[in-house]
């Protein structure tokens, strides 16, 4: 564990890249595309397989008043990766070591894994929003200091895309509703239903599995764009 | 190995359905809707890792004299899944076992990954279509009596569709060209480039990999579509 947490995140290069876009725009006198007229730029991220607990189970998992490190800050603001991980061990007894935590702990414990993942475990995880667990399949997590049984928790996660109000304004989109995601490049795609998530506490960041990222071969300079 | 080949395979359940549909609406004196007045239904079948091997390499790995024996007719005639397998070690010595072999033999060695496979193996193989295996990478198989060092042949296979030049014609595609798979369902994804291959002896079949099913959630029942 790192006693020191790491330094907060640097703008997003995406941020740096839209802001100097839009001036130099301005600066030669030209019409706006589309594009450098949304509130903020399209980040595309692909979330590998993880889990979001609650402190109690933290403190089953790693022993009492233990809390969370984080390892690497996440473009939502106050998101992290945590130092911890967990083995989480499925219905066929495989299991996935190093399974990720995301901070900070939540009221309700998921773990969201890629079709992939779940079928390889032996989970019928169902596509669902995040926090929407009812009825899905359970679980055993092992840390090192405890197991923990979860009734229920583990899914895969929709794609879906945070906005601000004003990015929801922008494209013209209401939250709990879908909006397309077209990938380009060589194995070019379109997300048909990319699930619309609204607070002002977010950036606009579309997250996608590792299935959907490694189907569409998402790499940093791979063209994204959503279109209502 | 079983020493009686499989029966051929029963036309498939969609061809069937096809052909019961045009009766169908012929007898309501109804006009066919679009789907319907394709010479072919469309099949979408997942293609999980596997390898295609040459008459040599068969005898390399399984011994002199060896013949590729059946297990499962493929939909594409004459095509198969063989009872025999390899392991593929790839460059940081993780390995998949039980890489299933497809017959008959062919004039090229060549192992068709889905993305996660090739990351997780430490391959960098590049989207190609099949038999375009120049400057991709190589990889080992060790088999039954022994190893075959293959200098190339690790890709990952381009989203395609085989068609009859019926099909072709009736999309309006050419060899070579793209066309646009659409899926629905709570996945639901448009695959934007969908490679075109034309041959008299294809019948019309899209065959996506384990990622790209997985990513858009592929079932039996879920609906699919090409639009040129």
């Amino acid at each position: 564990m790192s006693s020191t947490p790491p330094a907060p995140a640097a703008p997003h290069r995406a941020e740096i890249e839209h802001v100097v876009r839009r001036l130099l725009y301005q600066r030669l006198g030209q019409p706006l595309p589309r594009s450098a007229r949304a509130p903020r730029p399209l980040i595309v991220n692909v979330s590998a397989r993880h889990c979001h607990l609650t402190p109690q189970a933290v403190e089953t998992l790693f022993g009492r008043g233990h809390q969370l490190q984080p390892k690497k800050w996440l473009y939502q603001a106050g998101q992290f990766a945590a130092e911890e991980t967990v083995t989480l061990i499925g219905p066929r007894s495989r299991v996935i070591s190093n399974l990720r935590i995301l901070g900070p702990c939540r009221d309700l414990n998921q773990v969201e894994l890629a079709n992939t993942d779940a079928i390889s475990l032996g989970f019928e995880a169902p596509v669902r929003a995040s926090g929407d667990i009812k009825g899905t399949p359970g679980c055993m997590l092992m840390g090192p200091v405890g197991f923990l049984e979860l009734p229920q928790g583990v899914i895969r996660a929709a794609p879906h895309v945070h906005m601000h109000p004003d990015d929801a304004a922008f494209y013209g989109v209401k939250p709990g509703s879908f909006i397309h995601l077209r990938v380009g490049g060589p194995c070019a795609m379109t997300f048909d239903r990319m699930l619309v998530r609204v607070s002002p506490d977010f950036k606009l960041e579309v997250h996608i599995d590792t299935d959907e990222g490694n189907a569409c071969g998402l790499t940093p300079g791979t063209p994204c764009e959503l279109v209502p």
